[in-house]
């Protein structure tokens, strides 16, 4: 293998967006004294992401980044939590929280070990400016945000991976995508690219049932950024 | 002013081409035993960068990388300087060197300050890759890389500058350009960006002639990245 970059998927992989949202909601509920459960509220805020994103691959709708989505999907789930009384500031507040994610607890020390070994580029489909704000909180060391708006294509359409490779001056074979769910590794890897599966077993809650393990054949399976710095050798 | 970005032209505002080529030429003039006056071929090789962009900014060439543009400057110079025995390695090495250029003495601590305060992008007509190999060489503590590769779109069009502050997520009026050109700083400014003038007076060698001076009305104008964060309160 002559691994020359990775490229992260970053909600669920690298942030733990579900935490995030119930954190965010939670403070809201004790300013306004509103009781939401968040959990089910996270999870149906990301429930409308794949359909939304399907009408942008199918062609039905021109690109639009991320943030338009996310407060697209935040107005349909408003009502089913009984918050219609929340105003446009709460609402663009609600919008931005996904640029204020705390990342899992192994991420920013094992990105530091990978950065000196490998250029670290984001693969992810929120725009530039979450994924900038983003790492300038968190202290995330992308060496650049690649992505759907940099592409202007959504995963898992083959071309958001090879557009990246291309920007990096890299073959596929050369980049090692880095993701948590199988369906991101198993697009990337029939573009060429070599995988490493990361298990969070938490991102979807307590009860996950899904991307428990690779459900391909990765090149990294590991339960940690720091241990795929290991097994780098970074 | 509400700046919240700054973005940097980096060919001769952030890194020293020229002096990089000469370096290199050299090397390679004390390996080969050649004598090429490799000043007057850096200036030589540059003076290709503008008309050959021209074809794509014009619609006459649909959109390549800089390292393409580079390289096939370089098959135009090389004849003109003798060194037509120059292999296909070493004419890779060459194209390539603009990959790991030098930063002027100020730049890396004070972009270092400047990141601090402010999101940091460059806004450069070089591609990605070129941009992310020279930060990891330089340490130039980037947050993301933008401009011509990401935008599809060379400068001084009102595009690159536009597309730019959008992916930054911010209006034209919170992102401050800087740059040691006056075009750079007149087009960015028409788009409705802050400017910063950056006296860089050796980037053309001793008997620079041009860009000693701001000749539009800029926010700032400074000798130094350094003198810039002081006036930023970075």
């Amino acid at each position: 293998m002559d691994i020359r970059a990775l490229t992260f998927d970053v909600f669920g992989t690298v942030v733990d967006w579900r935490g995030g949202v119930i954190r965010e909601g939670e403070a809201i509920s004790r300013k306004r004294g509103l009781k939401v459960d968040w959990a089910v509220f996270a999870d149906a805020w990301r429930n409308e992401y794949q359909p939304a994103m399907d009408e942008i691959i199918s062609g039905r709708r021109g690109f639009v980044k991320l943030d338009v989505l996310h407060r697209e999907n935040l107005e349909r789930v408003i009502p089913r939590f009984g918050l219609d009384a929340l105003d446009q500031g709460e609402r663009d507040s609600l919008t931005f929280l996904w640029h204020r994610l705390d990342p899992w607890p192994d991420a920013v020390v094992g990105l530091n070990r990978l950065k000196r070994k490998f250029t670290l580029a984001t693969l992810s489909n929120g725009n530039v400016s979450l994924m900038v704000n983003m790492a300038r909180r968190a202290g995330l060391p992308w060496d650049t945000i690649l992505g759907a708006e940099v592409s202007r294509i959504y995963k898992p359409q083959p071309e958001a991976y090879l557009s990246a490779a291309d920007m990096l001056g890299l073959r596929p074979d050369q980049v090692l995508m880095v993701a948590a769910h199988n369906g991101d590794l198993i697009a990337s890897s029939k573009c060429g690219f070599r995988t490493a599966f990361v298990l969070r077993p938490t991102e979807h809650g307590p009860d996950q049932k899904t991307d428990l393990k690779a459900e391909l054949s990765v090149d990294f399976d590991v339960k940690s950024f720091i241990e795929l710095a290991e097994r780098l050798g970074a």
